[in-house]
């Protein structure tokens, strides 16, 4: 059995990099990655940009400045100042060229067209440099970045439209066991609602993936084997939850062998999700997660959004983590690696009741997770745990 | 001018709840508000369920038992077993009424139809109990919570297929400046791209708002007014960027008084955002930021935000916040509140170059906001600092 770090290097060592890009309109540019630099085509700001209210001055030797016009933001209208003359000017607005200085309104006394200034002068204060942000020709955005809104506006105001990004991967989701029911159906005693491919599903959307289909196998050998082999060939990434177990219904594991799936790695040194599985077959990647829900979530977290990530080329692959302080003592159970749902407070970190494997419903009240080294044993309140940010909104 | 926390308080005060619901697919849910608390119709587990792979006993005075039978998940048939007797079982099967204990089948020797247990056994262990999750009239999810992925999977792990949730508000745009100029056409001197409206559009779309307009307009006091005056009609929620200021040409704040909006609060004590407005409308909640970008996009996240979680009566309505350790020093420049954009490391928070308000670009690099009180001075690195964690992915 591995450790997490040795597995979730093996993740991103093994699982493959797409390379079909495709040109997005920026709008549409929300949680893709960028397949290639963005440059810019013009200087930001384009112009000398005044950043007050106030007046644009060309120096002069006297606290007395002639106005000789006004400028506001969108004018075009390049006015030309001797030493000694100002003109009105607004935020935004071009500074002209014989200017040297913008003097915020408030620093001013007007008496008609004539204005007294009342503070100490200093060459380019309130004005926004050309080019300030980026030049025309410099990268604006790397290669890597995973769009974000903010990204979006930063893109807009350099007046770029469209965006070449990685292609999403076309991910199946196959759950399996013989217990399990659609939701809407009555449910017999022995059966339980499907509900891994729901969750896993809604999950990739959060995260941008839409690209997504569920397929529920019943416990069967040739079933599991026939479905699991087409899912390989029609898709990027493969996710089975349940089955990968050693009990007598178990049929994946044997599925993977069958079809000859490359075994990266079986089993990991963690509590939940020891029975994890990875593999590749013709540059899809292969996981199996454990069938218990919070189990299978936690895994996803850890180890298959660094897999997406990989797959799309983005820059930070993995969910960003921080040490907090833990807010009350806690008593591990098990040698292994602990990966424990957790709630980001004001002051630290606290670890949520209801960590059972089997139990989703804390991980609803969950915004982190708690990774404990293995070996932990009492934790006391105060000392600093490493946590991984969940994506929230 | 008001403080930062008191103009959280009167938005929460003041904006608007929205009272209309509609039904949603469970799987179309995401991002929504929950407008009822969902009851679960089912024990969950719906019956008592076998933790383990292994064999399940009806405790008896020997260390000997018979297997009468075998039960895997999914199978309906409740085996009667005596004391004495066991039935071979696969986690997640439904442990027989008669059975009071479950044995990992490692703990078991197997020797025909008859096993040997190696271990001293307590009654109940690894079977889940019916209804551990949440009993049959049980509140399984509360009103007011937003739905993630995770929320999802729980209660499709319940059998619900349809939830009430609120409708989300109908938002319009006002972006104003004769400066802007749409991505794709060509700067003149003077000009620049508009891209706050794409900015707030993309942001919005992140968190799930997607029934947003964006309406640019010109330095043009009769036009902004009848433009506000429609949208305030027509949405629920009014976003104007730019145009507030005390400038000659900034008809914003002229035209909010001339069509009627009550206005709430006009500055906050901080930086960057000092100019914001917030006021209503016949039920409109209307903000006025900051043009500049970065300025625009610190307001939201402070303001905007915990108003639209208000409108759909979301339980949390703030972005969740944390105190950090400063990762070096920062000398503060004003006397005002601060919203610095800041990136989480592993040891700590690091607030990052490039704070001005026009400057968009750094905002791509941030996950975090640090809020210096006002009146801070030097603050040095090791330094806890409130930190508001922004939405990622």
């Amino acid at each position: 059995m591995i450790d997490t770090t040795t597995a979730i290097e093996l993740v991103l060592l093994h699982g493959s990099i797409n390379t079909k890009f495709l040109e997005v309109d920026l709008s549409d540019g929300l949680d893709y990655v960028l397949a290639k630099d963005v440059i810019s085509e013009i200087d930001m700001p384009p112009f000398r940009q005044s950043a007050m209210d106030g007046y644009a001055l060309h120096i002069g030797d006297d606290v007395f400045y002639t106005i000789v016009g006004e400028v506001k933001a969108g004018d075009n209208n390049n006015l030309t100042l001797n030493k000694g003359e100002a003109v009105r000017i607004f935020t935004g607005a071009p500074v002209p060229v014989t200017a040297n200085t913008v003097v915020m309104q408030e620093k001013v006394i007007v008496d008609g067209s004539k204005i007294t200034i009342e503070e100490s002068l200093i060459v380019n204060t309130n004005i926004r440099p050309q080019g300030e942000q980026i030049k025309a020709g410099g990268i604006a955005m790397n290669k890597g970045t995973t769009i974000k809104g903010v990204h979006i506006g930063f893109l807009a105001s350099l007046g770029v439209t469209k965006i070449t990004v990685c292609e999403k991967p076309s991910i199946a989701i196959l759950v399996t066991g013989n217990e399990l029911v659609s939701p809407g159906a009555k449910l017999c005693y022995g059966e339980i609602y499907e509900s891994n491919g729901a969750m896993l599903t809604a999950v990739l959307k959060e995260l941008g993936y839409k690209n997504t289909l569920v397929l529920i196998i019943k416990d069967d050998y040739d079933k599991t084997k026939n479905v699991l082999k087409a899912a390989i060939k029609r898709h990027d990434i493969v996710i089975v939850t349940g089955g990968v177990s050693v009990g007598d219904y178990d049929y994946v594991g044997k599925a993977f062998n069958a079809i000859g799936v490359q075994e990266i790695f079986y089993k990991v040194k963690q509590k939940p999700g020891k029975p994890l599985f990875f593999g590749m077959k013709e540059g899809t990647s292969i996981f199996g997660l454990p069938g218990n829900p919070a189990a299978a979530l936690s895994c996803f977290y850890i180890y298959v959004y660094p897999l997406l990530k990989k797959y799309e080329g983005a820059e930070h692959m993995k969910l960003p983590s921080i040490f907090l302080p833990l807010l009350s003592d806690y008593s591990v159970k098990g040698t292994q690696a602990q990966f424990l749902k957790a709630r980001i407070e004001d002051a630290g970190i606290m670890i949520l009741g209801g960590q059972s494997s089997a139990m989703i419903r804390a991980f609803g009240d969950a915004n982190a997770l708690v990774c404990l080294p293995k070996n932990s044993t009492e934790i006391k309140k105060g000392q600093n745990v490493k946590t991984i940010l969940l994506p929230t909104k």
